[in-house]
């Protein structure tokens, strides 16, 4: 017997039509090179309209792949639109990956049309003669010098919408299975692999980022992502705030700490979100801005260190929202959102918990496998396993079938490739990535945990753990350790601080002290360029 | 091109396994005749495996409608999850209907079990016999002293229970469009009409219940559903409880103000809900009660007395939160959440928004057609028309295709019948009924509008106003006033009152006092009984 509902599916078209008829007189800013812009939704919308007619002018296929090579603007947010509203898919390149990468997924996603901020150009333009399928590169001139190639291929962005006819009345019922938006994973190794999101998708994600103990997304919000537009659909933020009403600050190319803070301070915004090396730089500026209407620090993208929660906690009262999740994850699958039994908790023991990636969010189902034998692994906050994710907003294979084989169970769940623990309440602890764990004796070692608690050292900015070949005991940890800006340290002060907090053979071998830890084109430590440098075996 | 997540179905049963595995520890409390009873959900979560297996035992059919009978109580809720995850449908019946109607809808819906609270026996069980379908009576042992019939058909619940073995393991994977629970609504004219919900609807419509705009349910909070349980499934409290974690407490068979006041003070809850009448009886008792845990008080089912709203904001802080839909929209489709516009009015502008119905929830689409023309009305909230509503979680149909024809629109719209003016930030109005609508010289009063300003007038307890054959203007309006207990008030007071705030042309022709409004079983106003007994014509 089925039920007798309304067959209405789950699109982004709804998303649209919702935010232009309820929530035009809203706002969204974008910082650019030489100040601000402000546009309202309703203007936006009307743009979303015209762009829908671009794209069919262009000649985009029916389901063509519609690149973007762009900051976090307002103009970025119409693509967002436009491409999957007229059943085109979005597929947000990332402009930081090295050029080879960037011409690999380009054609492996047979982009037709390529969207690029004039300000990367520079970036993207000597690569275009090697992009077979890009027809067009459309310009969004976003005040930058950058000189414009002239060449048939290029296009303006605001004379092509200018020269549009606006889209009328709703955009068609489109299958709610079908493909959105498209996203490149950027491993360290092998080629990337693309993570295709579905209407369906992206709806049930969005409405997640709305839920109260995940970000709490409401119409009263002003919310500021700083993650990029190109990673993940930027944690489903924007996405989210078009369903929910809220009004949005987009940081465009300026990342430096003194523009994030003075976005924060001026548009007095409540949500923002972004990885730990954002937050690391902003600290020292906090004591000289008004952040009072701030009510939710979102990050993830690494471990968030507990210290750099509590140094928020302590400056403006509001600590990290950890989150955690990948590309294939859409990317939101566990939040550490407080919890009542937490009511008679100390606030260290807050902090600990804030630490953790946190529980699975509605509609996510998470289960612990233990990497050697594939049994699950009780959530008793003691026994660690893979992280495998299942829910309608995780990735069942890669585009175009490449490079998933290890990466899907049998039954269809996404391996993460995270080590963690889970306690009885759902909350998830990380401990490492299956591939950096280190196995010392026949034991594992938690690089991440370790990191963890070389970074709760007040002189210490950075730390990363990797595994070295050892004769003995197979492998080892030895510490890398960034020390802050105007401190010094030595490596035995490191492990007497960890001497009480960790295992006695868990300590590391070594300590090496390296100016920066070296970061993937998305911003996570790089420690296979850790272990090309430090891998010499070494005896003890 | 198709999207590549996982094939994930929406169903209920992933609300059951979250609320098993993350929220374990959390509690229901029950209020019984004899006190309370408090169950954790790990204990909850067992007795519902039990229960699946009963089903079996029982032989309900695969796709089986399991009746029940019952108040808002734990068990009720174990009901709940057990009869969907196992394929079958619930079906609430509403214990206020009349007994033919209650023949009528079993019969209809072929309940092949039905589960009585024992406080209940007695309306029920003189029906049994007319009852075709029903196999088995399960009586839940709730302390009454009903006697129980020593039949063949009879069984003990707990007997059951503690015979089962219980169900392992997940539950199997359901299509999301299978029915998940049934509803017939209570119209005043005509038979019963079955409404379907699906898994899919269900936990769409309980994620809304988690969204910050709508009820925002957390793991922090601890819910009180007054709203029945066999009222459109208590307006979506108890599924979006268990797929939050929020706490609940259920009040049980004694709805009395004192009982309901006391269960809020004393477990400390944050948000219940119910109709107006329930907030009417226990605004005297506010003072006398600490209700500081108390942050959201959903109301619906009727229009929301701006005055009853105002009464709790000034008492203890918090107003109404209006929500609006209808058993065919599961129910909720619209929620009076504030607004950052707000930000800058007066207390008496929000007061005003809040005795508006609201802004339609994510996923939900509302138009205002003019009965007349068919046309499109625009959002200026000057023109009215009839509200028609669609979405995944509104009925497409009825059950076995009765009574529909009229009430859904050649497009697949639901027509709600209620008449309403929106503002462009997406907010509705009610003014009326289609069918309640009063038509004077060719221009519409709408009898809504008019209770409200008159439940205005302090002295007045509830208003509802109806038309009357009018020789000349063919309709005017009759005020039936209920003047609250020891205030005395005249018609030509209330007329006063009336005239600096609505057009001459609408005050009423004509003043009654009456003791009650007479009410629906589903607690709404009962304006036929009204139009009967004050339908004379007569000539101003």
């Amino acid at each position: 017997m089925l039920g007798l509902m309304q067959d209405r599916p789950l699109t982004l078209t709804h998303v649209f039509h919702r935010a232009e008829q309820y929530f035009g007189h809203k706002t969204i800013v974008t910082a650019t090179a030489n100040g601000e812009t402000s546009t309202t939704i309703a203007e936006w919308a009307a743009r979303v309209r015209r762009l829908a007619t671009v794209l069919d002018t262009l000649e985009v296929s029916a389901d063509g792949r519609v690149g973007t090579f762009c900051w976090n603007t307002a103009r970025h947010l119409e693509l967002y639109l436009a491409a999957p509203c007229t059943g085109r898919v979005l597929h947000t390149l990332n402009i930081r990956l090295f050029p080879e990468q960037l011409v690999y997924i380009a054609d492996h996603a047979q982009d037709e049309v390529v969207f690029v901020d004039r300000s990367l150009l520079p970036l993207f333009w000597p690569l275009v003669d090697q992009l077979e399928s890009v027809r067009h590169v459309i310009v969004i001139d976003d005040g930058a010098d950058a000189e414009v190639p002239s060449d048939p291929r290029v296009h303006d962005y605001e004379e092509l919408l200018a020269a549009a006819t606006p889209f009328e009345g709703r955009f068609p019922v489109l299958d709610e299975n079908r493909a959105a938006a498209m996203c490149y994973t950027s491993g360290t190794t092998g080629n990337p692999k693309g993570v295709v999101y579905s209407h369906r998708s992206a709806v049930l994600h969005s409405l997640i980022t709305l839920t109260t103990d995940a970000m709490a997304l409401s119409e009263r919000d002003v919310v500021l992502p700083i993650v990029p537009m190109f990673h993940a659909n930027a944690w489903g933020l924007p996405y989210g705030c078009l369903l929910a009403g809220s009004s949005m600050v987009m940081p465009g190319p300026n990342m430096t700490p003194q523009a994030i803070v003075s976005l924060l301070e001026r548009h007095r915004v409540s949500v923002t979100g972004g990885v730990p090396t954002i937050w690391m730089g902003v600290l020292p500026l906090l004591p000289e801005h008004d952040l009072s209407a701030l009510r939710t620090i979102l990050c993830g993208g690494s471990a968030v260190p507990r210290a750099l929660s509590e140094a928020y906690r302590e400056a403006i009262g509001v600590p990290m929202l950890q989150a955690w999740g990948m590309t294939e994850t859409s990317p939101i699958a566990t939040v550490s959102s407080p919890r009542s039994h937490h009511a008679e908790w100390t606030e260290d023991q807050r902090a600990d918990y804030r630490a953790r990636q946190g529980v699975p969010v509605p509609l996510v189902d998470v289960r612990l496998v233990d990497p050697d034998t594939g049994e699950l692994q009780p959530w008793d906050d003691q026994a660690t396993g893979e992280v495998q994710a299942a829910g309608p907003w995780i990735a069942a294979e890669y585009y175009r079938g490449e490079g998933g084989g290890a990466q899907f169970t049998e039954d269809g769940w996404l391996r993460t490739g995270d080590v963690a623990s889970g306690d009885r309440y759902g909350s998830v602890r990380l401990v490492d990535r299956t591939k950096d764990l280190i196995k010392s004796g026949g034991e594992w070692i938690g690089s991440v945990e370790l990191e963890n608690e070389i970074m709760a050292h007040p002189k210490v900015a950075e730390a990363a753990v990797i595994a070295i070949p050892h004769e003995k005991w197979v492998e080892r940890p030895l510490a890398c350790v960034v020390v802050k800006e105007g401190e010094n340290v030595t490596a035995e002060e490191i492990l007497e601080f960890l001497a009480p907090r960790v295992a006695k053979w868990w300590l590391p071998d070594a300590v090496e002290f390296i100016d920066e830890v070296p970061k993937t084109s998305v911003g996570k430590f790089s420690k296979k360029t850790l272990r090309e440098k430090f891998a010499s075996p070494r005896v003890s």
